[in-house]
């Protein structure tokens, strides 16, 4: 597995081993993590703080032209919240782990112009699946169901 | 003015006095304030804690059939990321202060099935008009220009 994306991976696991919601995320920027993150829903009892959320969040404040420079990896197709929070911010590429578990809001991305690469890994879909087993009703919270 | 876009407009003046970009935003649940908030980039270098999604923050963790009988006031027409929270969550109605000083997915939400309502008011628009000319590097980062 490409290495950034066995990082977000840490991180959802991470999120998961913390009795959280398994999905992460991290930034690169010249080919460098400046940013990672995951689900805080459980954790924070936050309803905004979704992996590629805190991401960008403990990313911190940056000039508009950094964002434009980065590529952003995430476990899970991005939710309506965070594909909105890749077009403020100009991110000009997605990495996806998966998204057969969750479909997000890949055709606007691309309909805006942004680089949208799925990877479809074993590993992610696998982790999604037992969670949303386990636990249904704080899976469907997350995504508004 | 609206009782609601008062009190949103009350968030965005108090967010301005503690040095802050002044947009403030407001939920409502039958007929009763549940969430308020503004934006929060300077005092909490937050990249995410743009005004309607402080306010969905501070109304903290409902189930998905809460969202879908509010209403969210915003002083601001809401951006990429905002709009997209309120996808996310279903939210039917926004009401908007003003949309002349920054357009946000309007187009988006409507085509979605959101009902956008566009007050245009001179108070909204001044505190914005003077925030933006006063302090333009904020305002851009916040929008990612």
């Amino acid at each position: 597995m490409d290495e950034f994306l066995a990082a977000a991976l840490v991180e959802a696991r991470l999120g998961y081993a913390a009795g959280g919601i398994p999905i992460g995320s991290v930034i690169i920027h010249n080919n460098e993590i400046v940013g990672r993150g995951h689900n805080q829903r459980v954790q924070q009892g936050s309803v905004i703080r979704h992996g590629e959320m805190d991401a960008l969040e403990n990313l911190g404040r940056k000039p508009a032209g950094f964002y434009r420079e980065c590529t952003l990896y995430t476990t899970l197709s991005p939710c309506p919240m965070c594909s909105g929070a890749i077009l403020l911010y100009k991110i000009p590429r997605v990495v996806i782990g998966e998204h057969r578990t969750f479909m997000g809001e890949e055709d606007l991305l691309r309909s805006r112009g942004v680089q949208v690469d799925v990877v479809d890994s074993q590993e992610c879909r696998s982790l999604m699946q037992e969670f949303e087993e386990k636990f249904p009703d704080v899976w469907n919270q997350d995504i508004g169901v």
